[in-house]
């Protein structure tokens, strides 16, 4: 299995289960010839989105389906002609994921998306972001009835449920198959002749449109519609579903209509920052949370530095702000390594050091602001803190560019439990004593509310976002995890 | 062959030639059980000095010497137990490198370092970092009197040389080969009881002394100290040889002194950011860079952006100057994937898109300063100003962060040909309207001279620095090139 | 995909389709510690039934199901402890398989069995040898009631047969699935606490039963329990199911019995020459072919030679009959290596020269006798018959194991399809003219008869054996390949 | 590093060092048009001399020398078309290497040969088999002179005699360096222009000529020759070297002529049964020499068996000299698989079972006659003797198709220092016993001497072989053997 190499902006310490990852991304494009080089390039531009394992799936009339499903990058499984070749057609989805906690280093490469089902009418493909959190109770409803799952994957249940369905088209089935499901879902899928895009009603995970000569595009993030040329055209809408074909567009609302509840987490640390969400790049939305953190929680000091890259933005932001200079104390080797065989003498903060490097020069004496995107466990913080006060760092202050992440998400994000989270068990103030660190401040969640835009902050009473990490406030009920004994918030906390 | 993966600071399409490359980085260490594991780090943290292919040498009393050598990234060939297992001993040296543009595809396993020879007295291992001038005349007579090369390397002369050497111990056999060695060069070597570090005495290329523990260890760099926690001492000095054995250093200086000539390109662009060259940490270097830019060569503008993520510090620098904001105006993927297939469809850009996007909705309307570390071909500058301007920029201004790069390098710097130097055949002005931007400026050389600390700017009698890629002015004679036709500046350039 | 190395007794020319093949074989254990090292040495002795993959399942309590299958050699994927780690428990099965004609090349991973299933009461893998008759027909009945098809052979219809049985124990529900089920298996099966063995009514694959130590094991063929020191118990019985769990083994009839129709092929080819079918050695038997096509069809002659490896025991047994002296004339090449680039020169027979030699100074002036074990397209045939008569043969007679190959097998036999098979479109008097040899005599069918142990031949009105492949009577009628226009033979035939 | 799969007649339990292996095989070719595909053919004929690596080097004019070098068979390193578009040119020569039991497991890619050396007035390329015996002197004075070795093998030191050679031409120097030679060599070499085929005076290691279309070819053995459809021309004399261009052969005789001493073990075992020796093939002598042991020493029995497969063909002459008929007992599995994790239950004689099963119904109750080639170690004799009496034979009788091997060879055969050969330490009465079997008899050095044609048997004055490994008689001083230890046979032995 090859190791995750954050991307840019993403995450430092990810072995030691110190970040939050997206779980999937997903492309799919019509209409062009050799879609497959399309699909793999938007793919390469999702990587981001789920490093571990990716597929892609076309149909071309001669050959009918063809799927390549495969661990690793994108960049090493889907660019050399010979691969290429078996994927002929001008129709074609493919999928990048991240492994769940759960299941991290067991997953079978019959887990890796697009799934695939041959139906009477026909074959489809189907690549998912999101989670579904009623599928261990469909899954065994299923089984029930004579249904062979061939993963562990909750997404496999809509292939089924589509099986299943007494309808006569694809698109039918996939509308019966959704109703039937809970959770969070942005779903691209093909039929022969069809491109399939579909948004839950509270349109969590993010899913836009883009057209490329004659044909479109349905992608994740719109970062990826810039690589492979098309034109963002506008995002699918909660609840939607749009079925694309040679003679157009077609949109319905199949869903019951729902108050949308978009994640705001994407616009803090998963979505690229050169995408666009709510019209505005995501740096600038960035750079805004830094600026708002810097009204907050300002600070005086020599230097303000990003925990890099993830934090890059926000810093820019809390620099411009503040009028405190921007500066990259902290070095980032890009080349990873991870395995090393750390040598017998003793090594402090091994890990860190293989990814990130203290501008030592730079450092030494000053009164350092270190702005991060978020803390999930805490363990990384602490040891960059004390490579900081190594280099000989006077002060160090944390500036945390998202409040306090104290609760699991269940909705397509992989988070460690709650117990292991730091913020679910210790107050700011705790935290700060066990970072040992002079300062250590987060954004509030109105703060945060105010930076994506929304002038008068967060409505309580019908929150604009998902914010359920933060708040602890699920729009829908985590059946499955219920079941297997989650607590959810309780009216007190 | 590995795919090349750019260090943070590195290259952006070097698919295509346009980006110089240091060719080599060297590391040593001795008196710390397990070497190879420190050599390992240290050549992880050295990556960024040669991606191509990389190599270790221990010696332990019972197994004798032991060496793995293999193309690829370090933390692909020297992370797995099994490996390191075949690698014992308290002392240990290693390289890493990247082809010279001639051999470039045709590198043999054969050509990677480090070289070991075995001698009357004993066996010696070495590694190289510069380039001998006069490799090509070694290297016939020493067949003639019956020498055998395995390789195609410039450095292999130097072991044959050892070998016929008269001298009793290897430290002075080495002074003897070194002696009849023009060009530069840096050496870690080993025999089985010493570490020895050498610098030719223009000292064009950098290395340093690092204690760790008891032990000692010899670096290019000081980032490669960091990563495995060494204390940095002092550089070696231009001429110097040390040998270091567990009774201490010994420090002597075998060669005619000369004036010294570091190169200045090594501030500029190719020894990491973090790293410490004359007291002060790289990055503020070329953040100083920025400065002086902004000095130069004012323009009125809405953001300063680096071209990731190489003209990141001078950037930082020039907004600093000139209380212009910085932005990530480009945005850089990680993932990499140069060979991925072209679709048919027209992709502008392709090959530069599959590393960079541009962040439209920021750029949108902007008059933009793109800040740049060098200009070599001139091709990812042309492009990067079309993406940028596709994006709807509304002015474009180039700002490099050295002079006009118009000659090759002769002294271990992988360069095009003279004539494929956009430099060699343009002025500036003939430049900027090739590159088709609102404005184009170099850095002056006496500007650099004075970013780096020389306050007086550059002695034109006695230069500080190597500089003979801008200046033209080669400190020692490119013997072997000019026997191939180079033609060295003529008085009248 | 591995290039197929034929077993010892196994074929010279199959790239070209010249050879018939088994295409799979089976073997499972209950009741020994690590089972799967078992299942991995059993296979390997079963590596002639099939080259192409293999796979592995195991049971134990702790860790539930695992699974491992791949392209390639037992002795390549199943041997390295880490692989083996991943097995655990008492009980596990095994499959190797070849690929049919028709996907030769397409075989995905998911083609590989054994086949799993998760059904209400708990998991059961399946491995399959044999081919259904009627796949195509209950594919489509199954996908129309919802049943997703993760691959292409025909052996995944079980598990959704059974998946959908109202039965309440895994065998009951396979019994239920292998009613409807036509054509030949015999299969060996797992559930979390049971081996399971079946075998067809006509019992046309084989499939024995052995003793280890307190444990049982299943196997196609004898070989595979000698190589693990296992005890020959019996033969299951046509139309047996065997359910062995730690209480011991329960035998059931399930099926409506039929006149047993063992394959007669597995005598003169499929099965290896060690192992034992109706109580006496395979190699006996073929030796006894061989005297038996002495007696039909004598010659006089030098030499009696066999081509390599699998006409041996017969050209023993035609030598010890005759009288004429048993001689090597052809030498085999183990090493293989059917993809060597052709040299410009003209190299005449280069296919077969990579495999096989002539013996030439022995040769040279002879009248030679070649044995080989049946005739397919008799595209090898000609090419050996050059290079003996190359070597300087005085005359070439060929004498064949068994009757024509006239007809393709459609129960577990990869064959060409009729038209390709030289004895379905020639008399043996044409087939002599087109090889132009010396003279050319196949076994009679009642001589095979005889030489397997019936001493009265074939019972034409009630065959002993399933000889379709010679005599165009199919015991079950190939549905599906009529439903795709296969003619069987007429009455007029 | 790959498993060794044995040759059809080749070794069966290699593993443990209990067979004799010849070292190297050599081959060349010059005049044909893509000279590379004819060397790749007949290094694959030749893989029986040599399984762990191989390589071949060719000349183009526009590309000069090329060279690849494995591990691994030719099948899999020599077919690609890739690797063999990196061979272009007429001129060719391979080499196919068994390490020597000293560096089993630590040979270095530099130790495969051809090697290649770059001379003053070009390059050359030699491929050796053979061993020189006085090499480690040799490398001492040259290490001494300032030669820089690269491998541990002796033929290194023909290169480097070369390099310092003051002849004018390439075959000048190579009769220099040969000069200061001991041991046995047969070579074929190359430059720009020529073929060179050089054989020591003794002859010890075979070398043939061949003709191919207008070019020619020089070969160990003559099957190599007939795999490329090559005529078999002649011998290479002892002492004789010949130098082929384009205009056609020179052949001097450099060395001080001695008697010859042909190798008696190719006839025995090295040489495959279809390359002829002395006129005659060597199966025939292998039957003559199965004749002549069925004469001295007859035994009454039921069944004549091989242990296979390099036992067959004086199995077949036992059978034919005696009456008892010749039957295939042990089956080989050619699927090898020496590392199968061992199950936790006892199998007895695991590590024999994965290559040959007794072939069980056919033994039980049967005296059985086992014809070997050889006994070494004798520990695979006993093995095969355990799986036969638990097979049920009720009388096991060995025939031995070579003498006692009591001396290790030291002239290119890996053999087992001389305290772990059997016959070092034991009678043939007492070796029965240990073997614990009805009879054990070793063919006569005499009759094996008549076997091989010389019908008077061995000349004692002045054997008419080299037949050290039986005799202890060396006709070349192994001093560097001799240094390191070993004590020659004395007087009274």
């Amino acid at each position: 299995m090859p190791p995750a190499h954050p991307f840019d902006f993403g995450a430092i310490d990810d072995d030691e289960g110190d970040t939050l990852h997206e779980e999937c991304g997903v492309f799919g494009v019509i209409g062009v010839t050799d879609a497959a080089n399309f699909v793999a390039l938007g793919l390469h531009a999702l990587q981001h989105r789920g490093q571990e394992a990716g597929g892609i799936v076309t149909h071309a009339p001669d050959v009918g389906f063809q799927s390549v499903r495969r661990f690793g990058y994108v960049r090493d499984n889907f660019t050399d002609p010979e691969t290429m070749a078996m994927l002929p057609g001008q129709l074609g989805i493919g999928h990048v994921r991240y492994s769940t906690a759960g299941s991290k280093g067991q997953t079978a490469i019959r887990d890796v998306q697009p799934f695939f089902g041959e139906f009477a009418m026909g074959g489809a493909a189907i690549a998912h972001n999101g989670n579904i959190t009623n599928a261990n109770a469909l899954r065994r409803e299923l089984i029930e009835r004579g249904s062979i799952f061939q993963s562990s994957s909750d997404s496999e249940c809509i292939i089924h449920l589509m099986a299943r369905s007494l309808q006569k088209t694809i698109p039918d089935r996939m509308e019966d198959a959704l109703r039937r499901v809970e959770g969070a879902f942005s779903i691209v899928a093909m039929t022969r002749t069809k491109l399939i895009g579909v948004r839950d009603p509270l349109g969590v995970r993010p899913l836009v449109l883009g057209r490329i000569g004659d044909g479109w595009a349905l992608s994740s993030e719109t970062c990826a519609l810039d690589i492979i040329g098309a034109e963002f055209i506008r995002e699918i809408e909660p609840g939607e579903m749009i079925v694309i074909t040679d003679k157009g567009i077609e949109s319905t609302y199949p869903f019951r209509p729902k108050r949308p509840r978009f994640c705001i987490f994407e616009h803090v640390y998963f979505s690229r920052p050169d995408s666009i969400l709510g019209g505005r790049s995501v740096y600038e939305t960035r750079e805004a949370i830094g600026r708002e953190l810097a009204k907050e929680a300002p600070v005086e000091a020599d230097l303000v530095c990003p925990v890099p890259d993830s934090g890059t933005p926000a810093a820019i932001g809390f620099s411009l702000e503040s009028g405190i200079p921007y500066a990259m104390g902290i070095i980032r080797n890009q080349y990873m390594g991870r395995t090393f065989i750390e040598p017998t003498e003793q090594i402090r903060n091994m890990g860190v050091r293989l990814k990130l490097n203290v501008n030592r020069a730079l450092i030494r004496g000053k009164r350092v602001i270190l702005v991060d995107d978020s803390v999930v466990r805490g363990t990384t913080s602490r040891k960059i803190k004390e490579m900081i006060l190594d280099a000989g760092a006077r002060e160090v202050h944390f500036r945390i560019a998202s409040p306090p992440t104290a609760w699991p998400c269940f909705y397509g994000v992989d988070t460690p439990q709650r117990e292991k989270l730091l913020a679910a068990t210790m107050s700011e103030e705790e935290m700060r004593d066990h970072l040992q660190v002079d300062s250590l401040r987060f954004i509030s969640l109105d703060g945060l509310y105010r930076a994506v835009g929304e002038s008068r902050g967060r409505d309580a009473s019908a929150p604009q976002y998902c914010d359920a990490c933060f708040s602890g406030e699920y729009p829908v009920e985590p059946a499955d995890m219920v079941e297997q004994g989650f607590r959810p918030k309780t009216a007190a906390e």
